[in-house]
């Protein structure tokens, strides 16, 4: 059974996330900070603290001591995901079935594990989880995101091709049979994808920390604390500025659940149930024990990541539904996340 | 004598303040940043993350442990400066004295103690030396800045009562006779004086800090964890963000001396050697040997405080004086703080 010192310990991680946020919502309601320069913050984060705080994380771990059975879990969660949606989508027969493969598969598999993962599984797992958490980044930037990206630029692609041929078929004008394009190929596809991943100061941070940490514990060198310390100096803000930063988006949407009751219903189940399930699935497959199993499901039932989020707004596919995935994600957190850590511990 | 890994410590507590400078230079150089994001991120540092880290630090200094002897020899410093400034400006008889005194007494006396002093301090002389720039900070913001923002409240009401007189003189219209205003008194601008501090968020942080500890520490109580991690998941940002937000300030003044080579000299001289000068004399009177003596000086030596400029600004007291104050004393700061370090030590 888990104590209730255990439990404060939790709460005691998230409550200073939640304040942060919070001081950015009331901010902004108290027309203490202008659009602007809310934008002003949430820059530093993405292109200096979020990156530093990744590359800080994935420099101190070490990348020869993964866990290869946790990783293949989350993995074949994922797959196991992706499978599904796409059984669902040939079942559906819906002509724009892609946009809500890649929204749903965003839902199911991709947690907030950088500002919320590490600091949560911390207060609940102590250390070790950090390490672990760590190894998801790895994968989510390396692998997971591209993917995304890659259905989100094909979606587009044959969105612009749809439209050519629509052009071409009404009263067949002289310009348009001209200015049909041919679709792309997903080999460019994978490449306009692949240079959208690459324009993301996260990768960045995440595969020179990578790189590091290769170099750093196959020759037992530490990177010298003058460097270190001047990481940090901007890296520690991360969290912080981050939560701000949600509070402060939150604060200027029209409405909180921007996508309606149902779909955000769904988008909740698909988050805080489903997607946990199938890493259930997963992680018994491939034979997940003990804490380590633990620490794979509440970290596939924490909020939606925000860089999800991002990707929709840019992309135009079901941005309010993601929207909402991220607010009232987060706000449903911290009980959800409780009750999964005191229902495994039983 | 000093030793090298010594000297090395105190180089790595500087050099990521610099690093989180030269980033906030580099990004408005590289447009990255606009004027307004800029904003943003001081208004943040200005608004929370400097008050939040004045609280955290005032709450954690026991205040019964105050260091009365040193605290007098900041006093006397202080009172030794503002005697010389008016002794000079009674020979010198000049009539706009007051903005000279005002700007003469920031550059003598009062330096970047929370940004700058305290993580410098503390990799010269270690943890001791942090509980002493608190009590200065205390000062600070109990005492002499009341004194510099009642100084340029006397300025502003002497030139408006000044404007009045000369309005009334020429052509002696009807008009003019009925609006002459009356110079108000010592006592109106002291009041207005107190409720420019009292709209500081940095006064609060300090206030209730110094509150907070005289609770804490006479019954022996501490702030439960959860209310401090939230206070400091926003403070931790504090000296980067102030630092960044130096840089951009930096990068966007179009010249780095604005004031002329000959008052940026005198400027630094007044900084670096005649306030530190001051410093030695009031430490001498009032017997403070070793460690203290050396804290006390070197602290003395630290750059002028970004607040000085912000009052320079707003009450358009030489602002460009206070602003290579700022620039390029923090650039100076690190060869001169050093070289104090060493000599100090001899």
């Amino acid at each position: 059974m888990i104590s209730w010192s255990n439990l404060y310990r939790v709460v005691e991680a998230m409550v200073p996330l939640y304040a942060a946020m919070a001081l950015g919502y009331a901010s902004v309601k108290a027309r203490a900070f202008t659009a602007e320069q809310c934008a002003g913050i949430n820059h530093f984060v993405a292109v200096f603290a979020c990156p530093l705080l990744i590359f800080r994380m994935l420099a101190s771990n070490d990348p020869y001591a993964m866990n290869l059975r946790f990783l293949a879990a989350d993995t074949l969660q994922k797959l196991v995901a992706l499978a599904g949606i796409a059984a669902w989508a040939r079942l559906a027969r819906r002509g724009d079935s892609l946009p809500w493969v890649v929204t749903l598969f965003s839902l199911l598999t991709l947690p907030n594990t950088i500002i919320m993962g590490v600091p949560v599984l911390k207060g609940m797992y102590g250390a070790m989880s950090e390490t672990l958490m760590v190894q998801i980044v790895v994968l989510q930037f390396a692998v997971w995101y591209i993917i995304v990206v890659f259905l989100l630029e094909y979606n587009k692609a044959t969105n612009a091709a749809a439209v050519d041929v629509e052009a071409q078929n009404s009263a067949n004008s002289d310009a348009s049979s001209e200015t049909a394009r041919e679709s792309p190929s997903a080999a460019r596809i994978l490449a306009t994808a692949v240079k959208k991943i690459l324009k993301l100061p996260n990768t960045y941070g995440s595969a020179l920390g990578l790189i590091w940490s290769l170099i750093a514990f196959r020759f037992n060198v530490r990177l010298p604390a003058i460097i270190d310390n001047s990481l940090s100096i901007i890296s520690v803000s991360a969290v912080g500025l981050a939560m701000f930063s949600v509070g402060t988006f939150m604060a200027r949407r029209k409405r909180f659940i921007s996508c309606g009751y149902k779909l955000a219903l769904v988008a909740m189940v698909a988050r805080f149930v489903v997607g946990p399930a199938a890493m259930v699935v997963a992680s018994l497959a491939v034979g997940l024990r003990g804490v380590l199993l633990r620490v794979g499901i509440v970290q596939a039932a924490l909020p939606l990541a925000v860089l999800s989020f991002v990707y929709a707004e840019e992309y135009s596919v079901h941005p309010d539904i993601m929207s909402t995935g991220v607010i009232v994600g987060i706000f449903l957190s911290v009980p959800i996340t409780l009750i999964y850590y005191v229902v495994l511990d039983l």
